[in-house]
């Protein structure tokens, strides 16, 4: 059993780092999103980030932790998505170079995104895996510091949007958040639940990629098939670290059909006037599929990402006019 | 000649109540965008406010500055878009009452949201006009407050977005602006001109709305046709007030068809992943019609407004696809 390091007082402390570069985001409530699920819905806008999502408050935590060795000797990531471009963001901020490796064939929006935020993007083999090996090899024959999805100053830094709800709106019960590696889902269980552990923290993940919740479910890491259009949610392997702070701190951890995310990002659109990814509005669609349990609640939606391509955005939008 | 009395002092005093309900909005810099436009572009992001539009701001002001006996005989405007929604928020905040009224047929999607915010919606006339006329009478009767488009503490409170921009980006050469009734670009225009008078103000409006443009081009109220989709550039007629300070403090004021509205709502999704309706996509229609001469500037556009029906965005977004 993994031991859990990260306290809120870590969290606290990575405040005083994002907030060197970033603002709180808002947090809203809609009334016709409220309609639909039968309490009190507020988004919590991780959309209005710089690059879009939360996870940039994390790489703006870990680049200040580095050492000025580490912070010389660059650092090293893989991504396709949201990640690529916050620690590309965070690294411009403090002047570290970042390299980020991408698999051939990799979205080029995504590419031009990272090399807009000063990243140097490097494509190498045929799929994510074989480009995250590759470049944590050149990581460490070049001396510098690879970046894993769930490291634990990512967690302290994205956790600083879990205190931001819960000095908003000390009175939540209900948080639901979209489960990738975990990392924002750890982040906020601990910032909540440290306040009032009352609080019900539910993860969402799509029912085309159950690996992290079939290994919470189990106890035990678990493969499952990754099929899923939701690419913030496409993970197919589960992770000792932040496996052990889900066990410990979420109350549910529910899967959502890629259908009802599609429909969620229609809905967000309609009812918030917000572009969010699918991966993003997985926690739309889990608090449809629990309107049941919502009744009277204060619930809050954790929105994060816009990477969402045109084409893809097109099919969403046409669909709800059939 | 109207004389023009709000001063840069008008808005720094209309902050402390925007503040007391509102955060200041991000200013954040795209890459694509720039690339596309020539000079460094950024967005102010006014559709990130709790209505999705910056009217919000002028809607606190107001509602701030009113006498006791004013906040208890209400609130009454006419609407179908965001300025209802601003009032109906702005209203809510401080406790009074808000009656909005719209032409029989009016968006539902908007009287939804109006209602949501707690004003009472009423439907009157055919058009807009009928309503906003019958409006103002049932206010004089029942010794309410009639809130029209361009009332000064409407201006003061949106200029609030004007100093954030000076603050954030010193160095700011150009800002452009849409213009609806021209609240939005005449409280930028005082406050970015009164700290640094080299900074261009630029405003936009339809080709198919061109009256404030027209007015301002001939220094009279001219009255021209009107057939734009844009929602929130469509207005009629001209008011002397705004008028008066955009003659005083606008550098050009430039029309773009609806067609480049159009693409840069697709453009504006695709590079910055926010969802804006027409009116507030036409400052990023205007800079790519000016790109010759935006070469190396620091571009400040204005978005905002989300009310963007789906089936319309539909199409929008199919466009990009042929």
């Amino acid at each position: 059993m993994t031991d859990i390091t990260t306290t809120i007082h870590d969290i606290y402390r990575a405040r005083t780092h994002v907030y060197q570069h970033l603002r709180p985001t808002p947090l809203f409530h809609y009334q016709g999103l409220s309609e639909l699920v039968g309490g009190r819905v507020f988004l919590k806008h991780e959309n209005h980030q710089p690059v879009g999502a939360f996870k940039v408050r994390g790489g703006l935590n870990l680049v200040a932790g580095l050492s000025k060795e580490q912070k010389l000797g660059g650092l090293f990531t893989a991504s396709t998505g949201n990640h690529g471009q916050s620690i590309a963001f965070a690294a411009r901020a403090h002047g570290v170079k970042a390299t980020i490796a991408v698999p051939e064939g990799a979205n080029p929006g995504k590419v031009a995104a990272m090399r807009g935020l000063g990243a140097e993007v490097v494509f190498h083999g045929p799929d994510f895996d074989t480009a995250r090996l590759w470049i944590t090899e050149v990581a460490e024959k070049q001396g510098g510091t690879f970046v894993g999805p769930t490291d634990e100053p990512l967690i302290h830094g994205v956790g600083t949007y879990g205190l931001e709800i819960m000095e908003e709106l000390p009175d939540v019960d209900v948080i639901i958040v979209p489960v990738g590696a975990g990392s924002g889902v750890c982040g906020t269980a601990i910032a909540a639940k440290s306040i009032n552990p009352a609080v019900q923290i539910i993860g969402v993940q799509s029912a085309q990629a159950p690996t992290q919740q079939q290994s919470w479910l189990q106890g035990r890491p678990v493969e499952a098939e990754m099929t899923t259009i939701a690419e913030g949610l496409a993970t197919r392997i589960s992770f000792a670290n932040t496996q052990a702070i889900m066990r410990k701190y979420l109350d549910d951890f529910v899967l959502v059909p890629d259908a009802a995310i599609e429909e969620a990002v229609r809905l967000l659109l309609i009812h918030s006037h917000n572009l969010v990814e699918e991966a993003g509005a997985a926690s739309l669609a889990a608090a449809i599929a629990l309107a049941g349990k919502m009744r009277d609640k204060n619930i809050v939606l954790v929105v994060s990402g816009g990477n969402i391509a045109i084409d893809r955005l097109s099919k969403i939008v046409a669909a709800g006019n059939r």
